[in-house]
Parts: C-alpha cells; structure tokens; sequence
C-alpha cells in the first residue's frame, strides 16, 4: 500500500516532447497490473505525432490541449477521459494560457514508442 | 478510441455506501486491460471497511477525506495517489465541506467485495 503526494513526487523532462514533462505516481514496480503517471505540458509545448505498443487511459486535470488521435482532433479540458487504444498514432499540444495537466494510465508491458513526425 | 466528458457521464448510486456515487469513465468494455471510474462522496458519506479481490490506483481530484487502509489511516487531499493492493481492507469518510471526489482504476478482473463492518 502506498499513499503519496503529487508535490513529493519528482518532475522528469520528456526528451521526445517540448515544454513536457512526467511524474511517475504508481510505478510499475508498486502495483501488479498497471501504472499511473501525470504528464504536465507548457502553454505552446507537447509532444508530436508518436505510437505506443499500449494502450493509454487518461483523465484531463487543468488546462487545455488539441489532441490528434487517428485521424480526429479534439480539444480537452479539465474532466474529459480519453482512451487511446494501442498502437494508434496521437499527439499532444497544449493551448491556453495555463499548464495542460492530464493522467495517464499504461499496462505493465513493455511500450515502444515510435515518432511519427517531429515535434 | 473514446473522448468522453464527466458532465456527460451517468452517475450511479453506490448501494454499500453512503451518500457514494460513481461514473464508469473508461468501461472494461472500452478498454482491455483496466477501467477507469471516478467516485463522489458528499461529506460524512463514505464507504464501510471492505475488501476487493483486485486492487485500486487512485488519485484524489477534490475535497478531503480519512481513508482507512489495513491498520493505517489517512486524510487525503486533492493531489494525494492511493494505491490498495487486492485483498487488503480499507474504508472511506469524506470529511469537509465539499464533496471528496477521486479516480479508481481497476483491472478487467472479476471483483469480488466483502463488507467487512457496516457504515
């Protein structure tokens, strides 16, 4: 069992996005079946046009991105989930004036990460 | 691949607690690994001490609350990331003014719950 605090945990840059950064909040090592991490992108930055070999559920906490999946875009906000099934291309640009903060839960399996297209 | 809102989202009464709802997010349909729900607990409702047979990530989005995990207690606030391994008992008090709202996701396993005391 573990309790934890978002402002405990440490901030790692995303070399493959801009202005983006990840907290791992329950590891793959804590928890048999999946992990949680939050992901926080700059006003401007994101991450560009990219595939996992896992799925992605995640929930919006602040601010506001374009977020390409497949072929649609979509515009999010605080309270929308978004489920990305595997090995779908998407994209992240965070829009507004405050820092797009959002949720992302993976299995524990190994994820390959292909960018499709620069940031 | 689902972009969903909150707002949008069925809101279900929770028969084993008290003053408890929940909406389903990401649905063990949806996604084929784990689900994703988000509970709401207006203060003094909560849930009785239980156990599931799978366990929780959660991450608290709102309002204040004493968590009861084994023999440890917790008052966890918007920010705080609760992991509760299968098995392991654990209750819930929303305590403050506003309703404690949290994330729970699940593994696409069958749940068994066990009250272990009433509320």
């Amino acid at each position: 069992m573990t309790v934890k605090h978002v402002d405990d945990i440490s901030v790692n840059e995303v070399p493959a996005g801009s202005g983006t950064s990840v907290q791992v909040l329950i590891s793959g090592e804590e928890a048999p079946n999946f992990a949680l991490r939050r992901f926080i992108m700059e006003p401007g930055g994101g991450m560009p046009l990219h595939t996992n070999s896992v799925e992605h559920e995640q929930y919006v906490l602040r601010g506001r991105a374009r977020v390409t999946i497949g072929d649609e875009e979509f515009e999010v906000r605080a309270g929308n989930t978004v489920f990305i099934p595997a090995g779908v291309p998407h994209s992240y640009r965070s829009v507004g004036e405050e820092p797009f903060e959002f949720l992302c839960s993976v299995p524990n399996e190994p994820d390959t990460v292909e960018i499709l297209e620069s940031g």
